[in-house]
């Protein structure tokens, strides 16, 4: 649809994100997570909130049968406990079998070691999209985050940056778009990010460019979490917010608000 | 209080529901629940808002000891790890031999053949309701699901099956009721038919007719989702609202809005 | 600060108070919680409401990491399972060999022998507060609630007591103050206290006085409360107006609105 050779004009890009939302909605995909305890509900809850279907077992003798009926997979690796880790190896192996795209958010890597060692091994296993935010980049790449580095980690392992923060930048295959939609009170809800991931995990599961998919979902976020902040007394009322938004979020609004650079 | 061979008027059951919602609010029973991660904390707050008194450990040296001074007991499958499947076992047989009902919510059990095979071996401990949906009773009564499936399920295990879906079905012991309340929104909310199980496991702490119970709770929470729906902005406001709908719920209320059929 | 020899006037106190808040706001201080999983989510908002920064991963090959880098350790019993034991060891250990305090919030301890005799082990490791309910209280220290038992159990375990209630009160060395704000509507939202302990955790973490730590985090939960109950339409609106009022509370509020004793 997009191709990496060419620039893409800013509203050839939200008309894309707009399609991709409609297809979720139409299609009602299936995205298996593998995700952390106190990201679990409201993650859910995002999934439904935009028209996907969510999945949470981490029971290892189940895990891959949900799996072989996703549409797409999350491994978010905020909680990090044995069964999760083991889960997240099988469900990984699970969906690759089947062509399928898997994203992964790798939680506070840059606080623990065994964390980042784990996120490492999961690179080599191809995820098709990465969200991150800019300590946890360094700390998996190695490196301080800047736009030479998230090129370079991208083509490195064949894969599409997501990287959140004030600005989010979506990098992977030579195209990188900054979206600075988002509000600072977002910050103040825990999961939030999480949620992120779990709405590109939706975007991947109709979408078969990561790049885009990447982008849609973070777009899709940062507008619903724009308008949910006007509204919004303050964290809590955001958090509830955030669910109408994406719920309710058309094209028209995708259009009239999104500033990508 | 409702006898089985006799047809019951619709305005009978609604003000013996009234009558189980306000014994909860008088006794506020105990109602310990082994149930799925992503439902614990709305399941909580909705046995909260109705007037029960929620617990959910599930560690193996003490549920047993919360389970003896429990009303009812609710055994939600959404979780399915080892240590949840030990726990249940235990649980079960602990409010067992107390006399006390408990109630099966095996949710996703179409999902996988291991806790397809772990509900069924629950059926054989008799719970007093079970509460699912019709992919869910297909799966675990190897049949499709219909009024004479559903008749056959409950005889043949002597317990009562409150079937959800656009409408809920109850039906045991010879009787059978359909509840039209409810709203589409309320599928947009995760684990929102967990708590509907909650909710029956609440009622089942009052009420020992189980057919009315599950009938109780069921209503309940079609008539506060119907509120809600009313109220919000989209499926975070309706999650919210819910638990204040129940929270406020009053005879007059449930007489003016139940559609039982 | 406040000397313990002297008794202090309200108006100090709460002056204080708003200081140990102005302090958070301005140092995001990073709380690790080793709490239950019905609480974490809630605990985690409360916690990014105030000012501070929750971390809450129990995976014992990283606890110890992830402490190390915290201000202030809280210790909820609520979820009793063997991974959070072992977790909460290491997590106490390494918090301690920094000086810095850690909070024992043991929840439920009256309904589990087992649960009762890991609290009274906790105990040994001297947490600079402990945050309880007067059934909690009796569990814990063997004899009924009173002022005398409050003072006594204090000064054995040199330690500060926050006990949770209609009336709050906070004892150690020789100090105690009893808070009259929250509203009764707060004891219908779940996790509602555990949060409180998640506050006092936060104060602890640039306070070094516990007492005054202990009345800050509570006197902010229960002000906080009391607002959140004028707007709210029931428990579920008052768990997402107690996040909007924590974030929002200021001084001239605190100071208005305080009922100490």
């Amino acid at each position: 649809m997009l191709s990496p050779d060419r620039s893409i004009a800013s509203k050839d890009i939200v008309a894309a994100v707009a399609d991709v939302l409609s297809r979720i909605r139409a299609r009602s995909p299936r995205v298996h997570c593998i995700t952390n305890v106190v990201a679990q509900n409201f993650s859910a809850n995002m999934l439904l909130a935009v028209g996907a279907i969510p999945s949470m077992t981490i029971a290892p003798d189940e895990v891959g049968e949900f799996v072989t009926r996703a549409d797409s997979l999350l491994i978010n690796l905020g909680t990090f406990d044995a069964e999760r880790r083991k889960a997240a190896g099988t469900a990984i192996d699970s969906i690759s079998q089947r062509g399928r795209p898997w994203l992964l958010d790798p939680v506070f890597v840059e606080r623990s070691q065994p964390r980042t060692q784990f996120a490492k091994s999961l690179l080599a296993k191809k995820p098709a999209a990465i969200r991150l935010n800019r300590p946890e980049f360094a700390a998996l790449a190695g490196v301080e985050c800047d736009d030479t580095a998230l090129a370079k980690f991208s083509d490195s392992y064949n894969t599409v940056v997501g990287l959140t923060g004030e600005t989010d930048v979506v990098t992977g295959a030579g195209r990188q778009v900054r979206i600075a939609n988002g509000h600072p009170l977002m910050t103040k809800v825990t999961a939030m990010g999480c949620a992120g991931g779990a709405l590109v995990g939706a975007c991947l599961a109709v979408e078969n460019d990561a790049w885009l998919a990447s982008v849609s979902g973070l777009l899709i976020l940062g507008v619903a979490g724009e308008i949910a902040a006007e509204k919004a007394s303050g964290p809590g009322s955001l958090a509830v917010g955030i669910l109408d938004a994406v719920y309710a979020l058309d094209t028209a609004t995708l259009i009239a608000r999104a500033r990508l650079a």
